[in-house]
């Protein structure tokens, strides 16, 4: 029902949303902000955006909606994470990557990903996210239909793919199974307007090079995108170098799997010669600044990277690792850590960063028509952040206050293909407090697991 | 009025509030954790802290509140900021030091910072620090009267030191007007609870000898922190060298002003000898890794400072330079900084870093018989934290979901002297919403100004 106090002039079709006077970041090639602006949604896209006053003269819309002291932007794009892994959040902290990894987290995987578990580990990550302003999120993991069906029925974008490894996987005896499971989930479903299934190789030190070309293959097959995990840690790059005297680009080069849809997640460790291949091979690389930092791995040189033209967005990375979802903090820690580390404080400027964690993420994922900016025709995919916060003033750069101050408790709402799935940060299709006591629970078993974990130490490195 | 329901035996004394039922992370020498505790609060202090069971059994008080989903811990402690600066947030960033602190800040400062913008400063400081769980800070700026003024209406805890510098500064002419302010001062709020007013020099760079050392014995007259920042750039340990052949701590050794009550700002540019310096003179040290990384000043070398012994805080440093005041981040940022700077994941482990944001701040300030811990006899000074929320979840580590998931934003309630100051994310003594607009319009002139500055440039390096 159109606000009648703003003696609307109703001009044809009636939309379906109209949010006015509201400060909007587009990220549109020109970075256009409304000061005063207003946004008209139809169905699951964005009719219209301008200023209030213009598009209150042009547009009418059933829910008419008057945001005042809020701020629109597009949904930020966390470009590689593993979310039913929330489950093994600070589970084991404070110590190296290898250890970590086939010590605590491959152990309590084989005995604690499963169907249950991974749907209730999902909806616990999705809450998370959408309270910090994600829309869409590229997942590598198991059990992607469980992941899938939340994820289709809490109402978030995501890409969701089958990770493969030479050892058995929670749902897979062998990879050849689990290259089986993603393909048959990538013809199911095919057609979901928010979900793509795809497939991924867990990293070249886990994988053997024909199971990371068959998996290379099937994504290709399907023209959807292929994840790996890449140079994350100098064990990795020494290790290539030793077995085939390549790095680890290099080798995953002539093994002929980089392509446009591969995304290379991390990136840590590679050199100018790399920087190279990934341009001619269009390449993406997803950068997870906060879990390279915790593990101690190192940084991705992502200044070369953008100066060279390679696609970089931003990811958080599992929580097992990081310990959150929030795209917030990684902004701002990617902008700060990049100043450091180039001992230079003018690199990664503010709008840089705003950019990799929307644009960047939808060129990382190849949906940068559709998704990553506001703009008429897009996906309405949009956060509400509430800027009646103290540290939302003064207002200078915007661009500073999003990455530098704001957080990610400031998003109110959340709009995804055109529905409020966020609102008054209420998640309107998750029983968020009745989660918690079932992921304690699962902690409870998991923390006996680890006891005993820690003692026999099973899988060695 | 005790809750009927609690059957509680009333011996002797009612105290002012119980709460019950809750967790409760102590950072005692002991780091004892009550997985269901409840603390007992009379006036500014804590009575008893146990578990519920055998509080509720000797205690009883005129307010009870039940905990339930939440945790106590110390109120945070901020040992290194500017808090009237956040008028400035955001007006001048992606950029070196000098430039920034020359080109932009000293100008608008001599222009802006008055009476009445300290004021809204400070309160808008105040709302940001509380709504993100700091409960005391030391501040280092000028009409620190009128800072005093704010927080004694509001009721935080803080030192709050008059600057002395070698060029006019915003309240004082002179550099000897500013020590004479100081001195005034420090008299005149002797008295207070909850204030202490003492004296700081800004820098090497920017003071003479002579000033640094009349600024410290005052600060040694009145036995009040002396802070100053020191070695924070590459340029300042260059400048030392070229001038004194000495490195910045070297050159404040020689003048005879380092001491138990010193507080050296940043600390980044130092090297093993002056930390043997450093830990002979039993000088504090407060860590800003934000801004370090955001101006890419450097790393300080904060595990080598803790396994020397030498007391180290948190801080935020200034929001012109970090851009926020929440040390719940900074926790987060400290953390894993120096696990890459050390190449080592081991490092600063969270319970370390939970320590240095609530007991190391207290030993920094000389305040560690009074707060920086939750024990019987101490300040009632601690933080509720809402653990109803998915990045609470699941809980493995107390520590490491404090330092790696949870947020300023998670706190809930702030008591501070006995008092609740923020309660339900409301705070008591401040009306936030009217602070905003007369912060804008700030904002609007110094943008103004600021347009004049970038063209113009007055004042250089």
């Amino acid at each position: 029902m159109a606000n009648a106090s703003n003696n609307l002039k109703v001009k044809g079709n009636i939309s379906d949303l109209i949010i006015h006077d509201v400060m909007i970041i587009t990220m549109n090639s020109e970075y256009k902000v409304y000061v005063d602006g207003a946004v008209v949604i139809d169905k699951d896209r964005i009719l219209a955006i301008g200023n209030t006053a213009e598009i209150l003269d042009k547009y009418d819309a059933r829910e008419i909606i008057d945001g005042s002291g809020k701020l629109i932007m597009p949904g930020l794009i966390n470009t590689h994470t593993h979310v039913p892994m929330t489950i093994f959040r600070g589970y084991a902290d404070d110590m190296p990557l290898h250890e970590w990894l086939y010590d605590y987290i491959f152990p309590v995987e084989s005995e604690f990903v499963n169907a249950e578990n991974v749907t209730l580990g999902t909806k616990l990550a999705m809450a998370e996210m959408l309270r910090s302003g994600t829309t869409t999120f590229n997942d590598m993991y198991y059990h992607i239909e469980d992941i899938a069906t939340v994820v289709d029925q809490v109402g978030m974008r995501a890409v969701l793919s089958e990770s493969v490894i030479d050892f058995p996987a929670p749902n897979s005896p062998t990879p050849e199974d689990g290259l089986k499971t993603a393909e048959q989930l990538i013809r199911k479903w095919g057609n979901h307007s928010r979900i793509t299934i795809s497939v991924s190789a867990h990293a070249p030190y886990s994988c053997s090079s024909e199971l990371i070309q068959s998996a290379k293959a099937l994504a290709d097959k399907y023209q959807v995108p292929f994840n790996i995990h890449v140079a994350e840690t100098r064990k990795e790059f020494e290790q290539t170098m030793k077995d085939f005297n390549l790095t680890p680009v290099g080798y995953l080069n002539q093994l002929g799997v980089l392509g446009p849809n591969v995304i290379a997640a991390h990136a840590v460790h590679i050199t100018p010669e790399d920087i190279q291949i990934l341009i001619q091979r269009s390449v993406s690389v997803a950068h997870n600044p906060e879990c390279n930092m915790k593990l101690a791995s190192g940084v991705a040189p992502i200044p070369e990277l953008l100066k060279a033209g390679v696609k970089v967005g931003l990811g958080t990375d599992g929580v097992a690792s990081n310990n959150d979802l929030d795209l917030f903090d990684e902004m701002n820690t990617a902008a700060i850590l990049h100043k450091l580390n180039s001992k230079d404080p003018t690199v990664l400027d503010a709008q840089t960063v705003v950019e990799m964690a929307t644009m960047g993420g939808a060129r990382v994922l190849g949906m940068e028509s559709e998704i990553g900016s506001l703009e008429a025709g897009k996906k309405a995919d949009m956060i509400l952040m509430d800027m009646m916060q103290p540290h939302a003033h003064p207002i200078y750069n915007i661009y500073s206050l999003l990455v530098y101050s704001m957080k990610g408790a400031d998003v109110e709402s959340v709009i995804i293909d055109g529905k409020f799935v966020m609102r008054d940060r209420k998640i309107l299709n998750l029983d968020e407090k009745s989660l918690y006591s079932k992921i304690e629970s699962v902690a409870v078993k998991i923390r006996e697991k680890n006891n005993l974990l820690t003692l026999k130490k099973p899988l060695k490195d």
